[in-house]
């Protein structure tokens, strides 16, 4: 980076705002969420006021709808903020007032022109996470009556409000759906075929359905935007790339941050203040506390073996931390098969066999390696327990690892909640048991 | 799914040619994914081949090309296999190419026509992962000097051709480019005003950047396609947003993967062998093993505390659990934030100095919390112990699991290799060492 980074980062926001004709859009929007998330965050705003309008609509823009709240929230010229609004496209401005307290949200809402406001209070009507939230109902449609050249002539003339002429809703009687062209093949055709004969078969979803599932449709047909209809399959708008991009993008932050035991902070990293940090993690990380306690109950049970033979707590960590890497391992394999080929509780057998046959290859692979030293190390009796001991926690493992994330699905749970940092919970306990019992009888404890 | 599913499922594949019709192409592809994985595998070759010719390449087409290259190991007529990869376009046959053996590929090679052998192999000359390899060489380009409806006029003959015609490069003398025009801007503008005039500052990528930068390129934008340049500014080809789509699929499949501990499969999770599953697991299950054992020496030389107060033992899976779990939150965070928000190690000390302060009141929210039932159920002294630790641990796990992956970073290793089950090994052994070192103190052992 340039040292205009570092004058930002040392909050220096004279120097940065005297040279801000070196900076581009992107830069600009960095420095800002910066600042946000700096105590306070009112330099922000104040370098925020400092652009000029078109730069400052561009940037606005281009904040994440957090961040764009966070500002709003610190503006106090209400003109200022509806300039604001107004340039967003609606389904832009719904993501942003979903952000808002709802007080705020209904002052700058009212605000708004009859038109645009009625856009957005209808895309707030559906349910967080459906396509209706983020869908744009700005579609340039054409009627299934007209020719390819008249198609093309009303495409024109909508082409500055739509939010995609790339496909084009071929559209019958009440704005009922019967089909799509794409801007394309409207284009390389004869503007004398009716419109009727070039148009395809459209795929197209509910407003109540999923944004991520909506988003998965278009990346795999290759989709440039996905009507949206409702039950008697009238048009209610278009679902774009952009917006399935997005979505897909706030899809997988979700799944990652849970699969590493935390809810997503949904906002850039450094403009999260650190108690916001820590409330997306303290929930995760008490709730696994407790599920860990059942590891001291178990011990506490096995106490006599363990006073007789204080060799075998050395193995403890390695063993159910081997545990919980082959069910991490096995967890997220199945979690991302379950997003991306769609897994179901019907593959349950399918999966849980062939993990179990993982495990047990895993398994028998670290005994192989680990006995001779074992051996060494703590003799045979010991050894020869070790090596029972971890094939059957990998078995158990990564069983479990595959089970519970496809039981979790079937019960209406996201698989990613019951990932990872779970299942090794539960299979330390679990092997706790398995490796405790196996010593006890072999070594007649 | 319909009973046909099932057929599929039982492997009846009589049944389910019978009912082809009733199966869209979706489907079809489904099936011979799954049939695919089963062992040889031989009855997905035949009922592929029992399909209409037309159908067979769109079903070749939607299939991921690691299964396209398993199938195409399975035909053995040449000339069919010409024909469905002449169905590819140039991206998605460089793709396949990639996924089969290099004596398979030069036989295929030479039956390509002369244009189509050297587009193809033009894309294979690019690194592994790089832009060069996925973009498109088939690009409706106008020179700079035609007005909006010469333009047109190019694009709408070039049309069938080309990969995109929404996004249109502006090219000067040698190819140069110049500008970038969306298809909308040229429709809604009158016909006689010059490209020139209407053209935009192009965002553009080297052809060896890697894809998986120019794919949050294209998102980040909101583009329908990234035009690809030589050092010297000539267009080579263009990454169109539904590569951009897939190359982000594969990178988040591939981090989702490391997350957890193994090696990205590649194809669908039913399509993997159980020998290739043990493959991208047992590198990683080892390396932590051995990386494991380290604990096994701490316990080791602490066995005089542990075989004076017993009761220690009883808490070392929770301690190291929780610890692991803070270390992979921390991690999982900031591995996400180095993808999405560009994190740097010049960030190091205030990403590390977030996460200590985080740690700590993580770790002291859970002293609070567990103070109470440890001091009822080991007493007093122990349950200081435990406490001090708690705190202690999850400082170190939250600094470690924030450190390791941006000095990863900066040293040129993917910082999701690095990420949870190493940090949770790592700290597993640390842990330990302040666990014990606390106890000796504090209960003078």
């Amino acid at each position: 980076m340039t040292s205009l980074g570092d004058l930002a980062a040392r909050g220096d926001l004279r120097g940065v705002r005297e040279r801000l004709d070196e900076l581009d859009v992107t830069e600009i929007v960095e420095i800002v969420a910066a600042e946000l998330g700096r105590r306070g965050g009112g330099a922000a705003a104040s370098l925020f006021r400092s652009l000029p309008k078109d730069l400052a609509i561009a940037v606005f823009e281009a904040l994440e709808p957090p961040l764009q709240g966070d500002l709003v929230g610190r503006l106090r010229d209400e003109t200022e903020i509806k300039v604001l609004l107004e340039g967003l496209d609606p389904d832009d401005r719904a993501e942003l007032l979903e952000e808002l307290p709802a007080k705020v949200t209904k002052r700058l809402l009212s605000g708004l022109s009859p038109g645009e406001r009625s856009m957005t209070a209808a895309l707030l009507g559906f349910p967080a996470g459906s396509v209706g939230r983020r869908m744009s109902p700005e579609v340039a449609t054409v009627p299934e009556t007209v020719t390819v050249g008249e198609a093309l002539e009303r495409v024109r003339r909508e082409g500055d409000r739509a939010e995609t002429i790339y496909l084009v809703p071929v559209v019958g009687e009440g704005r009922r759906l019967v089909g799509v062209v794409s801007l394309r093949r409207l284009l390389v055709t004869g503007r004398d075929v009716p419109v009727r004969d070039v148009c395809a078969e459209p795929v197209s979803v509910l407003p109540e359905d999923g944004e991520e599932t909506a988003a998965r449709t278009v990346r795999e047909n290759g989709l440039i935007a996905l009507p949206v209809v409702d039950h008697e399959r009238r048009l209610l708008g278009v679902f774009t790339v952009d917006d399935a991009m997005r979505a897909l993008e706030r899809a997988e932050s979700e799944d990652s941050a849970r699969g590493g035991g935390t809810e997503p902070l949904r906002r850039p990293y450094l403009s999260a203040g650190v108690l916001r940090v820590v409330r997306s993690r303290i929930g995760w990380l008490l709730g696994l506390v407790v599920g860990a306690t059942l590891t001291v109950t178990v011990l506490d049970s096995f106490e006599d073996a363990l006073e007789q033979v204080v060799a075998l707590a050395l193995f403890v960590p390695l063993l159910i931390g081997t545990a919980g890497n082959a069910g991490a391992q096995a967890a997220t394999t199945v979690v991302r098969a379950i997003t991306t080929d769609d897994l179901r509780l019907r593959d349950l057998g399918r999966v849980v066999g062939r993990e179990l046959a993982t495990g047990f290859l895993l398994g028998a692979g670290l005994a192989v390696v680990g006995f001779g030293p074992a051996w060494w190390f703590v003799g045979l009796d010991i050894a020869v327990v070790l090596a029972l001991t971890v094939v059957a926690i990998c078995m158990l493992a990564t069983g479990t690892g595959a089970a519970v994330p496809l039981v979790a699905r079937a019960a209406g749970v996201d698989p990613a909640v019951v990932s990872a940092p779970f299942i090794t919970t539960f299979v330390d306990a679990t092997g706790l048991i398995i490796y405790f019992t196996t010593a006890t009888l072999l070594l007649g404890l």
